[in-house]
């Protein structure tokens, strides 16, 4: 199911100059989101090199026909669900299209270089309505260390090698990049204390995460099949699940985490579309030895062949401090999406095998993707284990948890011998102090 | 704020002659739904005895004027959002003018009249866009029941009388009273066994609840406080939050409730307005000695004086046997509203207290509502005692769970002395095969 075409050709470049080597939006990659130029209304748009192009201007122009041009009507609006919805087969005509229009070949460049805006004019937003998200825990190195944190001798519960465990979480709070996170207030117990107390969360985290962007979704009582469910895949972005550990390790017995997490969630503002990915997918790493095969519903060949995902991920730190000696950012963890013990078809499969409905739009968190070393730790819950051991930052400074004025960047790139490497764009969001 | 006006007044009937002595829909409910007459497009009603009034046709026929118009319009398209969004005072403006036109000395009643559908004649839709669905933990009696499953000595867990304990639930699968719900397939384990295996769920359940429409909502980052937390209340409605105990059991730790949850929610589909349901709100019953008093942010005269409500639930439940015998709906549990350990607004205080938003049409589900006795379980699992001792039902035919083709119908009414009562109307759904 997973196709490479010509818009994938390495020899493919664009007369828009700064997309030729652009680490993140070369032509090879033409990611979709909604964005407003200056201040008017927000719209959709693709990234290419540096720019943004005007998808709406592009079909007003008469520039799209066919499936290219229904599937750009359907992003008519001010979100991305009417494309999301229409699946697999028109995304792909409308990526050609554009592939063809941004092509240096493309005879139709004086009609088309008027639609393009210089990224940094541009608002961006949230590229779809969400209307549920939901967040996996499919890292299995984060869930076996801070499972660690809490059982020593038995990091992982009974049920994680059989159950893609998730939760719901809170679609009103996923805020594209950019935007400030307040530092959540809320009730958390010292182990010594008797009793909690209510005030601004001591132990602020961030969390490296994929996020899954679904169409066109299932009905009600109709489980999406794992065979079929790669194709639900629209695109994925990289997601920060901010996280508030005092609260969560309060609150959160016994239906979960709740006010841990649902202040804020961070999303790259890029829909990084399967089909710019198609190069970058990868055999199911093999389940280590002892460990049960997943249940049938759960089980399909395919998606062991090329199910998972070639994706380097990379979170960044600044202070006040680095920022006011213009030192550099620093590396807290370099992950690979690799490290997801399930599949996103294989979340996706047992989201529904409920009869669950999925809607275009809807955003799956795969859950901190941490590697298996310390320097690939996908939250600072871990890279402190659980506050013991602080981080040193080049200023000097110390870290156990986020402090007021840090900034967390998340950065991905696909990275593959015969291609255009292509990357997610940045997720990242400065911590503004409590109410 | 809980203010009495003349569409309170006893004395007040309706030339709707049906509404006069109606156990649910008095002239002085009036609760906002949406519904489709025959095979029309859905639009806004209002629930008045055995018919369902036109709101956009009121509008449009220059019924309304000031507040009452403008809040009709709020209403114009097909959900009730933009109304909720718009508070209390325009809900109450147009509460008043409806009364009027309905009320016995209406003069209007000749261009009114032509506007009602029998409601035996309609569907009835969700009345709200949900954006984000929560469901709490308040029933102090169910969590103590079910805690005691799993432990005997100790209940409760030590954060239950500090939080009010929530978790996000599923928005897509949110149903209105009346569409059959699949038994859903999923993943458990029985005790014995080494491994889980993969079925249609064979402990299906139901949880008696109350759902909250929220609205008007806030910008997040800006907690509400617990004052002001009682004029988020939009409205009531019944909900089942139907649950598959034995995939909760395998699947829900660390999490919480995922898919024991997500395939279905079935609400009652009006909207009982915080000004129907005015007279009927009490006191928070005194918290028993030695309980901790609620901490500052959950700390409110205002909302201990009248926070709770004087609800009486009930839930039935019929069988195909039961149905093919004629014989009445078997009555499974009574309950009450007053029976929840937190109010709702200590809910939604507690729920926006870390800068979470929640936005007009939001559902806020407060959990099983059991009373103190064993013929007030709000859930099989508490009244089978974990599925040990079956319900006899008159047939000779017992349940420990639900089987398919059971029903099961909730209930609730207001009743107080020199108060006309009002009722929910019914959340009910039968219980389709597993595909």
């Amino acid at each position: 199911m997973i196709e490479l075409d010509q818009t994938h050709d390495p020899k493919l470049t664009s007369w828009v100059a700064s997309a030729n080597g652009h680490a993140d939006f070369p032509i090879q990659n033409l990611p979709f989101g909604i964005f407003s130029p200056g201040g008017a209304t927000p719209r959709a748009g693709i990234a290419i090199g540096d720019a943004i192009l005007d998808l709406r201007a592009i079909l007003d122009g008469g520039l799209l026909s066919g499936a290219a041009e229904r599937a750009a009507k359907a992003a008519r609006g001010n979100d991305l669900n009417g494309l999301l919805a229409l699946g697999a087969g028109p995304r792909r005509a409308l990526r050609q299209a554009l592939s063809n229009l941004l092509a240096e070949a493309s005879s139709l460049r004086p009609r088309v270089e008027p639609l393009l805006y210089k990224a940094s004019d541009c608002l961006l937003h949230l590229p779809a309505r969400i209307g549920d998200y939901t967040d996996f825990y499919v890292g299995i190195h984060h869930a076996t260390a801070v499972g660690k944190l809490f059982r020593p001798d038995n990091p992982l519960l009974p049920n994680y090698k059989y159950v893609p465990i998730g939760y719901h979480g809170r679609a009103s709070s996923v805020l594209p990049s950019g935007i400030a996170i307040q530092r959540p207030l809320g009730q958390s117990k010292r182990p010594e204390a008797e009793t909690p107390t209510f005030g601004p969360s001591a132990r602020l985290d961030y969390e490296l995460e994929l996020g899954v962007w679904v169409g066109p979704g299932n009905d009600l009582g109709t489980p999406i099949g794992i065979s079929a469910a790669g194709d639900q895949i629209a695109g994925l972005c990289l997601l920060n699940d901010w996280s508030a550990r005092d609260i969560q390790a309060w609150e959160y017995q016994p239906l979960g985490p709740f006010l841990a997490k649902s202040f804020a969630t961070t999303v790259s503002p890029w829909i990084i579309t399967a089909e710019a990915l198609a190069p970058f997918r990868i055999a199911q790493p093999p389940r280590p030895e002892g460990d049960p095969a997943p249940l049938a519903y759960l089980n399909d060949a395919g998606d062991q062949a090329q199910g998972a995902f070639d994706i380097e991920l990379e979170v960044l730190l600044t202070t006040a401090e680095l920022r006011s000696q213009e030192l550099a950012a620093h590396s807290l963890a370099r992950s690979n999406a690799r490290h997801m013990y399930w599949t996103v078809a294989q979340m996706l499969a047992h989201h529904s095998s409920n009869g669950c409905n999925l809607r275009p739009g809807d955003l799956i968190g795969t859950g901190t993707i941490s590697g298996p070393g310390q320097d690939a730790c996908g939250s600072l819950l871990e890279a402190s284990q659980g506050g013991k051991n602080p981080i040193r930052l080049e200023t000097g400074e110390e870290r156990r948890f986020l402090e007021d004025g840090d900034e967390v960047i998340l950065k991905g790139h696909c990275r593959r011998e015969g291609f255009v490497s292509i990357g997610f764009g940045v997720c990242r969001a400065v911590i503004r102090p409590a109410l």
